[in-house]
């Protein structure tokens, strides 16, 4: 058995961590040989009912968890840690502008990043899920310097995983035989899932439903499946993107499989023309805990426009918080 | 790969089965190499609900998870099924007295019961949730004569857990050391959880205790332990009981580890003098889809006393409800 690792989950008191700590108590993440430590990170009124949560942990006696630590504070948090899960974020309430929102969430991770570029692991992996992702995922980055910025990405997963199922849906064809979708950009509405490159059953899926579809249905259907959730729920999606984090973070350490690739919102090199140092979503493949950008790929003009758009975006936002880093 | 299974869920749109769906979909209860096809009952009021858990269940893309069929018709949900994961019941409501509690949800188990007793596979393999468990399951088991009686159970697994977390912490020992846990009886506050026979590292766990601890604390504190958490949450347990539900499943269906046993409450027959026919728990071994209940215990006289109390408890259960069978 391997020594046990600890992950850092903050929000771990939230609706997405209620369904993704037990999963990676159970190893789905890391492996079924990996023992872990939980770091659970909440702000200090919801440490009662991350006790909760904490008492319902024990309650399963989980073979792969050795100890669970709750606190309000994030040094205590991030020390020894391998994995950090970035989950809590301050949602958008009623009537607030986004630019607000940027600017609240960009204080929450400018403040986060100074904590964990002092006491981290600079080899620690991070997974930002708190929204907007990528830009608190680029503001942690920027004040976490130690930080080699190669660990540091945003959740795509969940967008990647419901491309896959439209496709699937569209061909009526099952998840399983579709590989190579990508996700580019933002996570966000103007990013961009890109079914040209994806295959079906090893054939090219763009031959087998309509233009118009892939452009103007499959597109936007993903790219607000969000805002269809939270109708049909009445809350955001919770299971589903912990199910995104657990797939992220198993692809990047464990590897993807052959003939296939994921999203990844990571570190921009500059490849397909994007500013270098974004975080944007690419096609990757991983391997020995190491994510690489899927190069090669010929890109419409269609597919360039919006790929741009949503990396015009990304520096717009980051403009927003350019105090902050 | 294996021909996919069906799997009926009832109460799907509530917060165990929230906890509960991504995990089997993910093939964490019946294994990497099943899959499944999950056929979610509710009642017509919470379909709404209910396809937004579809909706996050095709939004994780799971390999395993081949079909998803939401109904409000038992008998659609229970054709062709091998598993009954039987989580929807009436909660206790304010002021309402035990026996009502047991009436309303005995008239639900009777209903249910009788639909599969007529569209069901006969070996179809149940596992009772819903409150009071071991009632309901019985109440079930004889409004479904066709099943076979060996295949009806109602979840003692999350005590069972909760013990050995207990007993771990206690002697300060991890909780994978902990071996041969007994639950015996109802799942309700007169359960008897019993460290007579367990083992921590293969030494008898009773002598590393006293005996007041095991008695006067440890019992109560598994019995009382729901409550426990109701009052950290605020609400009843959900990840925990859906853990359980897992874990009971696996067991039964992919076997018990070698040198330990789990909590099932099963159909007696008879053993340790608890009266044949009740859905009674008892530490039994698995393998092949079977339980052996493990015989040639030798219990204290306070335990056998402990065990009559819950069986008089069930028998005045029963009784309660004897116009629904």
């Amino acid at each position: 058995m391997k020594q046990p690792v600890r992950v850092t989950v903050t929000g771990a008191a939230g609706q997405i961590c209620y369904s993704l700590l037990f999963r990676i108590a159970s190893g789905e993440m890391l492996g079924k040989d990996q023992p872990v430590i939980l770091q659970l990170l909440e702000i200090t009124p919801a440490l009662k009912v991350l006790e909760a949560v904490k008492m319902e942990l024990n309650d399963c006696a989980f073979p792969l968890l050795r100890d669970i630590i709750c606190t309000d504070d994030a040094k205590v948090a991030f020390t020894g840690s391998e994995y950090g899960l970035m989950v809590g974020a301050k949602p958008r309430g009623p009537g607030m502008e986004r630019a607000d929102l940027l600017k609240d969430n960009g204080q929450i991770f400018s403040t986060l990043g100074k904590v964990i570029n002092e006491v981290a692991n600079p080899e620690m992996k991070i997974c930002v899920v708190g929204n907007p992702a990528n830009t608190n995922a680029y503001i942690l980055m920027k004040n976490a310097p130690n930080l080699n910025p190669r660990n540091i990405s945003a959740l795509m997963r969940l967008d990647h995983n419901r491309a896959i199922y439209q496709l699937a849906k569209k061909t009526n064809k099952p998840m399983t035989s579709v590989k190579k979708m990508t996700i580019w950009g933002n996570h966000s509405t103007t990013q961009v899932p890109d079914i040209s490159h994806t295959t079906i059953d090893g054939e090219v899926a763009s031959g087998m439903v309509d233009s118009s579809w892939a452009n103007d249905e499959f597109i936007p259907k993903v790219a607000k499946r969000g805002a269809e959730v939270i109708a049909a729920r009445g809350s955001s999606s919770a299971a589903s993107a912990a199910n995104g984090v657990i797939d992220h973070v198993r692809s990047w350490v464990l590897g993807t499989d052959k003939n296939d690739w994921v999203s990844m919102a990571i570190c921009s090199d500059g490849s397909y023309g994007i500013e270098e140092g974004l975080i944007y979503s690419y096609p990757v493949t991983c391997k020995d805990g190491e994510w690489t950008i899927v190069t090669g790929l010929e890109n419409s003009n269609f597919i360039t426009e919006k790929m741009k758009a949503s990396e015009k975006e990304l520096l717009d936002e980051a403009l927003t918080c350019s105090d902050l880093f």
